[in-house]
């Protein structure tokens, strides 16, 4: 454990992971064909990584995107590689369990946004505890578009950031928001310049990871503890009924729709 | 069934029914002294409708008045006509129903707010899943002023979607806001200027009904399991307390105040 | 009671208690060195002005602060004054009863807030009903730099109200907000002129006081029923984690460095 906090920067394949004073940063930088999407082998180390900041005396972690995407999901190309089947089934656990990590994590997680956040990259943002976003980010759900039901606990916790008219209009309409409008409802803490904005986020980071770690992780511990248990189930009942989504003809036919129009991922 | 479904329109006597393709209109027309306000009868013709619906092959249901008022809420004049213990009982009973059929209901609601929308009118739509707004919409709790308690679950879902201070605002101060203010605050998804509202509305809704009915089915379930139990309870105790102010003197005396003001119903 | 009834104002030490028509106001104007703050004395009146108002003819509560701060919040010389192991005992145990005092009180309270809401003066806003607040009125939580865990069941409500993004930017993060912002935030009702402010908010109080007083209660307990149990347990939850925290070496430091820097609480 020594030598590894010693380290400054641990080598992965898929995301890049540097240990700083006081707290870690995990950035996504896949080989995906979608930049930065999220299939088992990038979940697997995005998991390992928060592991070892759990254990190391990091007071929280900052979590953001190489490149100009933060994240754009599900890996859609892992779902109709090999035998979809047994796909679709690796993709639902890694899925469940990166939720439930997220979900578990104890101490802080600061999501810095620079660019759009799509499917899993946008609900996965409620699941962290403090969400920076650049202007140019953008955030969108294209469940309607693949046929598919909502994954990482959007079911829960964007009609809870934001009532039902609005949780609903993304969720079932697909409405592509912006960096301030997703701040209005509450899914981002402040918005930044892009040009401007590590200079001013990472300081803050800093400022946060010198404060007293019991004090966050109590203060987490308590926010978390009133909803813990319906994550839980939800993250269950979204994944059982995702994997029977995926696996139906229909949906197979729109991800391979949704693939083909290479619109739909290249910003 | 198929005989129905090749109908175009069915004939009510209080609402307007248009089954369109994969999706079904419901408009308020009611011949009620309060524009398109709800009484057991309307609540009935509303009832069967959303019934028919539930079973054809309709995606989604779009629910709007004609005329400038979108629902003017419950028909007071119903309530101090004849046997007013009798009329308070099956108004009651009505709303309950009316209610519980709305929590339940599983396809989406989307609901088009042409005009004011005064209280059951106003708190009906956080039980729908999409709310579009013209820009000349209002919306009203006259609650205070009748010296009644809310309806419609407004005590469970207004606070959820705004938090306390603005809920209280509007169940105990009757504040009236704007479509612009209920955007903001939750209530409606997207305001539109009303010369174009329902051109662009329609697309919206077209596009919506032909997704994965099965997707919009699953999603619905998933988004509201979280919150059943609540409404139901509080659909039963919201609609208990009021039969019980309904039938105080204090409640009917202010009830033929605002009915004898007819400001507080002529747009 | 008839007695006290037909006096128009009570002398309290550290707060001023004004008995209107129909309702009662309570001001804080405590002789702490921090403007307003609260510690068991000023607690103790405060609970007992609330008892008083459950008990006479008022329909609801105003509750503001006298001077330029609405409150400053717990009154932190008196938690490192003499015996700090009792000084700490005492104030979470005063801290405890306000906060179950102000989730049970049965009638509505209105908090006025003319000036800086500061920690618990922040947090105490959503136990309360209606929030009118000056256009100067900031809002401010020094947890993260006293090192301490939140109070006032904010851990609860504040996420419930805003969102996890924007509560944890709150409780971890510091921030401190504008009475406009705070409004966007679902934590106040409506945003004042301060010139202009009390001439604006009175009436309204003195409005809604006239109210039928049966119709008030029964909403605030069908709104609050929703949430008691949970508020109560974060009540339990917080205080007792927050005794531990105030009787660490490390928290101890905090609160003596704070107080050593008289800008923080000099406005």
């Amino acid at each position: 454990l020594s030598i590894r906090q010693s380290e400054c920067a641990f080598r992965y394949k898929e995301i890049v992971v540097k240990k700083c004073q006081k707290y870690t940063q995990i950035w996504l930088n896949t080989h995906t064909t979608m930049k930065n999407a999220l299939n088992p082998q990038v979940i697997q180390e995005a998991m390992a990584a928060l592991n070892s900041a759990k254990y190391d005396d990091s007071s929280l972690v900052m979590f953001s995107g190489l490149g100009n995407v933060f994240c754009s999901g599900i890996d859609l190309h892992f779902l109709i590689s090999g035998d979809r089947r047994m796909a679709a089934r690796q993709m639902v656990d890694a899925l469940r369990e990166f939720t439930k990590a997220l979900i578990m994590f104890s101490k802080p997680i600061v999501a810095v946004v620079t660019g759009p956040a799509i499917g899993l990259g946008m609900t996965m943002l409620p699941l962290c505890d403090v969400v920076y976003a650049s202007d140019k980010a953008t955030f969108y759900l294209p469940y309607a578009q693949l046929g598919q039901t909502p994954e990482g606990c959007a079911t829960y916790t964007l009609p809870q950031a934001m009532g039902m008219a609005m949780a609903n209009e993304l969720l079932m309409g697909s409405r592509k928001i912006t960096a301030i409008e997703a701040c209005q409802l509450g899914l981002v803490s402040q918005v930044f310049w892009p040009t401007s904005m590590m200079q001013e986020v990472i300081p803050r980071i800093q400022n946060m990871a010198v404060l007293s770690s019991k004090a966050l992780e109590t203060t987490k511990l308590l926010i978390r503890s009133h909803q813990r248990t319906k994550l839980d189930l939800t993250n269950e009942s979204e994944s059982n009924l995702l994997l029977e989504r995926w696996l139906s003809p229909e949906c197979q036919k729109s991800i391979e729709e949704y693939i083909a129009n290479e619109k739909n991922y290249s910003f």
